[in-house]
């Protein structure tokens, strides 16, 4: 292995915060010298990056590898054609990014590629015996984003690993699906990263089961709800929620009209009258097909729309106008309550049947009413679960209390059934001899996603913490002084490390120690090797771990054993 | 190592010769089932060609590594901004493939990257201690060609390693040039080619020095010159022409007319009058900005345009129009010869020197002239070389007869000086503080060509035959009986052979023997292991190898053994 030295190794960090970068990934990126932006959403990967990417997408190659998928490669160019076979030309509209050839050709840039793939099965699988079969490829893909942030993480072009399986029946398809589960669990694993893999909604990528995997970090744009005593995690939106409440023990208090001029939303009443918003109920008016309906849910809740649909057998909702909220409610909006509605269905959260002296409006002006209570003031027609997970809600599948994290989703596994087969005619042979229907499914992984959330779940204020499997270096050997026995004893223990079979970088720059320091933690490199003055006093070496936070002095003997000791399993 | 089996692994081998197919590599690739058609010039990469294409892909990126260039990856889609500082947006016009985003930005699907590379370095490169410093990535490209044909050959999406190196002085960028070629020579070397280095005119690309580096195949589209003795090697338009003649001793014999009526080419005269087109001077009227002149050389040599305007210094040069020939000439055209010939000097190629007894037209219709002799009958002004070179022309570089293959340029190495750096304004601020503009060089592999490449030197009538280094995998297990101890024995060596490193596909498929050693001689695997009947008589294995074709009966340790030492130095 090659010994790089940083005097002429690309890593153009930066001293000043970079204006353009919103979240923590990106700003890192850009600082450490890994990335730079060529045009919105577009970027360079400088060298530093570059290995990042490469490591992850070598886990990612040998976990597939290792459940038998065959490695392809599709072309990143794809003939309109294809897409219109599917109808997803259109569906993707401008999220594709459009190309005409020379003869006036029209291609798409692939922000995915079901229909290529599903094209080569229905050309070259004729029989059973063929089956089950999994391809995939590591490649670059395009979405024109409206609105391209977060440096690689939403961008407009990035690595992802997309695999497509094809199976005789749902039997087999669910054993591929299970293959892919758990060998995405090891690919997040073997990044050393802390992940959930949570159930999710299938949407429009169509088919009939879905687990994401979620990269947890608080700055994420996706929500799950988890339980940190089993194993339950789940997107937000369809974990069932479970109210955690114990019956109140409270009287029921009388009830009491209280003026609450212009405090219409519940921050507002909470706030004027002094309660928590979990005292609040909320009265909201949904149109559907079916007709009208009021719901009631606590201050505190957010009702889930997919929930409601189905509790209601409606295709479609949407909240009431304000003009049939003030007819249903008699009342200006924002002063709705249950107590005396009339000719409409009142369906409650199941949360609201434990609790006692509720704040609810008044259905007139200005006013809501204190200490409202179930059965003596309001009657409900139907308690269900029509609300998202919160925090303290029971984990449904163990009696612990589940948590809400944030986190950034990383990779997506779909069962999807014969969408696409059916629409590409993908057909097989059976035993019988007859037709059928290939079941597929597919599952993605954001390999250039996934280096940038490692940053936004391991970082402090001093730059990146690299996991020890993907760092773009193992150590960093810093010479304090720019010559002599510092220096020359800070290439021998480089080259012995290179050749112990670790990723060295020398940072043979003739920089101040602070200034060396300093790089080494904003580049992220897991250990560091300063070699100065104690080096001189003691003939020993100074390791400092980037975490936990440690410094430690050992002979050359007792440092190579410690990083084989650290890397045992990820060499 | 994975064992893999044919039974569920993609390689649908065709029996038919494929007819959209011209050339032997593409022909193969289709049928063995490494690549598949999109469209036009588009194709994916089956799992054995994805094999192929990645095993010349590490190879490459080893040997970047080695040498200290630095792997980047730079986007595919590429702000037309860019392009536009060096004109090369508009100079590249069709062959680039253009796009517009949903903001209506243009962007270029990269053909190449100099602009974005050179943007990189002119924002990151500040001072003279930064350089030498060559960044290289290995990406799909595209080229927008009229008429894509040969595969992956001319195709319009291909996978190239491009590499650009950045100095500050010529000296340095000299050495970097030398680091690439020999770095390039050791690529092409792994891969188990019979190539050659050679000089190249630089072209549209600009730039000082140019090599090209040809994979030797006698269906290649590129022409070069070659000594067998020593190591030169030359584009054949480039390598100088000196001709191999020893000085006639035929008497000069009397000249006389003859009547060749409408014989006009070389073909139809030596044809006609029985002699070899050696024997014939053809006399060329060329005009230039200087005006017209007369340009002699052999009837079996092909005149060279880059040399004459060189020798006439003389920036652009055409054949005369005919009624120019024909008022200069005194003769139709086709009739044209240098006796006699008034108001025009004379060029001859140098090769005219040494021969007697020409044959030449005699300035009039429908007449040749034989025993033509130099100075008793015509005069020349200059003697130059002015032709290609040719079988049998004298090595420039050692005594020996050069020779004249063709090939297919798999590599290209540019000095380019500072044509982009200047366009774009790349500076470095040197020792003395002052700004300079920075070399550059750049350097192309074409990855997915080189596979190509190797099936064009690497065939027979049977199929393809991989190279040891580049081969999809090493060893191909046909058990010939479908249960029982062969079947078993067979999984057990192919586990055996896969723990000891090697690379195999067991043939488990329930054909007859003579189908499956059809489909392992087609997809070209180096070594094929057969168990039947002698295995069961004598409980050895029989090796068959692809090339030289060859069989022997081996113990399960001489098999190991034979094995490792064909694939030392490889593994």
């Amino acid at each position: 292995m090659t010994l790089y030295r940083m005097s002429n190794y690309l890593i153009p960090t930066l001293k000043e915060e970079p204006k353009e970068a919103e979240v923590i990934s990106h700003k890192l990126m850009l600082r450490a010298g890994f990335i730079r932006k060529l045009a919105s959403g577009i970027y360079n990967f400088l060298p530093l990056g570059f290995r990042v990417l490469n490591k992850v997408e070598k886990v990612v190659r040998e976990e597939m590898d290792r459940i038998g998928d065959q490695e392809i490669k599709m072309p990143i160019i794809q003939p309109k054609e294809f897409w219109d076979e599917t109808g997803r030309w259109d569906l993707y509209g401008e999220e594709m990014m459009k190309i005409k050839d020379r003869h006036n050709r029209e291609f798409g840039l692939a922000p995915t590629a079901e229909e290529v793939v599903t094209h080569i099965i229905r050309n070259e699988i004729k029989s059973y015996r063929q089956l089950p079969i999994t391809l995939y490829q590591i490649n670059w893909k395009y979405r024109d984003e409206i609105r391209p942030r977060f440096g690689i993480m939403r961008c407009r072009e990035f690595l992802m690993k997309d695999a497509y399986s094809f199976d005789k029946d749902e039997e087999s398809a669910m054993k591929s699906y299970s293959l892919h589960y758990e060998a995405y669990c090891r690919v997040i694993e073997r990044c050393g990263l802390r992940y959930r893999a949570c159930e999710a909604a299938t949407g429009a990528i169509g088919g009939k089961s879905s687990h994401e995997f979620i990269v947890l970090a608080d700055t994420g744009e996706s929500q799950i709800a988890l339980c940190e005593k089993c194993n339950f995690a789940s997107n937000v939106e369809l974990a069932p929620a479970i109210s955690n409440y114990i019956e109140d023990n409270e009287p029921m208090n009388q009830v009491q009209e209280i003026l609450t001029p212009d405090r219409k939303t519940v921050e507002e009443v909470s706030e004027f009258l002094k309660v928590k918003p979990e005292k609040l109920l909320k009265t909201l008016i949904v149109e559907t097909e079916k007709g009208f309906f009021a719901l009631l849910i606590s201050g505190d809740s957010e009702l889930n729309e997919e929930k409601i649909k189905k509790v209601l057998e409606t295709g479609s909702i949407k909240m009431a106008s304000f003009k049939d909220v003030e007819r249903i409610t008699n009342a200006p909006v924002g002063f709705a309550g249950p107590c005396g509605l009339k000719d409409i269905k009142i369906i409650a959260d199941n949360s609201i049947r434990g609790k006692r002296n509720w704040v609810t409006g008044a259905q007139k002006a200005d006013t809501h009413i204190i200490n409202v209570n179930l059965d003596r003031d309001f009657k409900v027609d139907l308690f269900a679960d029509i609300r998202n997970a919160k925090k303290g809600d029971i984990c449904p599948e163990c009696n612990n209390n589940i948590k809400i994290q944030r986190g950034i989703e990383v990779g997506h596994v779909f069962l999807l059934g014969t969408k696409y087969s059916r629409a590409m005619n993908a057909i097989y042979q059976n035993e019988n001899g007859e037709d059928k229907l290939i079941i597929m499914g597919c599952y993605g992984i954001g390999v250039s996603r996934i280096v940038a959330a490692s940053i936004e779940q391991n970082n402090d204020e001093r730059g990146i913490i690299w996991p020890l499997p993907i760092a773009p270096f193992d150590v960093i050997v810093l010479p304090l002084e720019k010559e002599g026995l510092v220096f020359d004893k800070s290439i021998e223990i480089s080259k012995k490390l290179t050749s112990a079979g670790f990723e060295v970088i020398l940072d043979d720059r003739d920089y101040r120690p602070g200034y060396k320091f300093a790089d080494a933690e904003l580049i992220g490199i897991p250990f560091q090797i300063a070699l100065g003055k104690k080096f001189k006093e003691t003939g020993k070496y100074e390791l400092k771990i980037r975490r936990p936070k440690e410094s430690i002095l050992l002979k050359e003997e007792e440092l190579l054993n410690f990083l084989k000791e650290k890397y045992e399993g990820i060499k």
